[in-house]
């Protein structure tokens, strides 16, 4: 199959509609937005591509989904942000990097990796950047034993843990904001990161592209973009709509019910 | 919460955008497109409705994912169609109607109820419009009891079925072509029919409504848009887009792969 290269892009919404080169999607975008800027957590935005059918990964791989003009788009969020966060499931099923390529002579983002087993397959599956530090983030009170092979590659942060022994994220969300400066948090998934997230109001905003392919798969063998209990669902608002070759750059705030 | 009354809609694409009515959302199409008018089948458009996480229905029921526009943009597409098309699981699942309100003098679409089973609760689950001629499409071996109690309320079309002994959608199709005189079929689901029409490479057109909401659920409890084997992924092109308050609607050109 063809990769779609398009070699412009419209900008749909807000009005004015107008033509912009496609790496420019997201490229102008002042995040976290000024009024925004809590000293008690970061702002926290979700990217995630998904299929017309709902789909966020096949063969437990999303890289595929979008295409090339996606993967820039995603590279321009990732600059922005101090840090880029993933589910330790998200790893372990693709080799994959949380850093961005050029940094410009700017720094790299903080890598961040969510683990409530310490399962986390730095070796195998990250593809680490010299530059990049990377932080585990493990319940407080595991065993040294299932986390001491992560400290050759990766920070260990401790965090504090809800009733049922997960990690409460919320608590998770200060230390990075207080101890590590994070501003502007992206989250990359998966589908059950990004439902703890949006189940405690956490997440502020959803960029969310919409790839012009239908996937199919059966419900368990295919992800969508949330996973976990149904949600009351709260007021999202569309803040960006952009259109490269067929697929569709949305911009979502998450205002929270 | 608030149902979303968008009073006014942006056509966003094909440029130049503009504003609309609400109401006007694919009110103006030519549909089937001229150059499209096949007489072997009919053409086949599938109109969907999905939450921003890829959830087609919660609980069974689809209705109230979208908003007031997009049961009125589903009532536009109706008024053109010659016949609308569900698999049985949809009604099985919810009271639903097939018809359209108003018809300004015009004639009923046929509802085409599509079972490999004879499990059709018509009676239960069907509002039926007086003035709307119904059809349930069976495989052709089905036996007599099994759908004898639908003849009081639908005619039964006997299909010849494939070598699995499920209906032969194609064959089918000519059925409601030759003998129906359907030249616009609009199928609004559910999920494995929309796979079966797909996988066929017999699907023209997908109008997929995009309602701003993120409704959860894990695999297995909520259903996609598509729900069966993964697909090769065609090439699917972006013929509209419109927006109504948060909503977007999107029509999209299957063109097979």
């Amino acid at each position: 199959m063809p990769e779609e290269l398009a070699d412009r892009a419209l900008k749909l919404f807000p009005p004015p509609a107008r033509e912009i080169a496609p790496g420019e999607i997201y490229q102008d975008l002042d995040l976290p937005p000024p009024e925004h800027r809590d000293p008690s957590r970061p702002y926290i935005v979700i990217n995630m591509v998904s299929s017309l059918d709902g789909k966020a990964a096949v063969d437990g791989g999303a890289f595929r989904i979008g295409s090339e003009v996606d993967r820039t788009t995603m590279r321009n969020l990732r600059a922005k942000a101090d840090a880029v966060m993933i589910g330790a499931a998200t790893l372990r099923a693709e080799k994959l990097s949380l850093s961005v390529d050029e940094t410009d002579g700017g720094s790299q983002p903080l890598g961040v990796i969510v683990t409530n087993s310490g399962d986390v397959p730095l070796e195998r599956n990250l593809i680490q950047d010299e530059h990049q530090k990377v932080l585990v983030l493990v319940p407080e009170d595991i065993l040294e034993a299932r986390v001491g092979r992560l400290r050759s590659r990766a920070d260990v942060l401790r965090a504090p843990t809800t009733s049922e022994g997960t990690i409460n994220l919320e608590r998770a969300l200060r230390a990075l904001r207080y101890e590590h400066a994070v501003e502007l948090l992206l989250v990359e998934g998966g589908p059950s990161l990004n439902h703890a997230l949006i189940s405690s109001n956490l997440a502020d905003e959803l960029f969310l592209t919409l790839a012009p392919k239908l996937l199919g798969g059966t419900p368990g063998e295919t992800l969508t973009v949330l996973d976990g209990p149904a949600l009351l669902a709260g007021e999202i608002r569309l803040l960006a709509a952009y259109l490269a070759g067929n697929e569709l750059f949305l911009r979502y705030a998450l205002d929270g019910s």
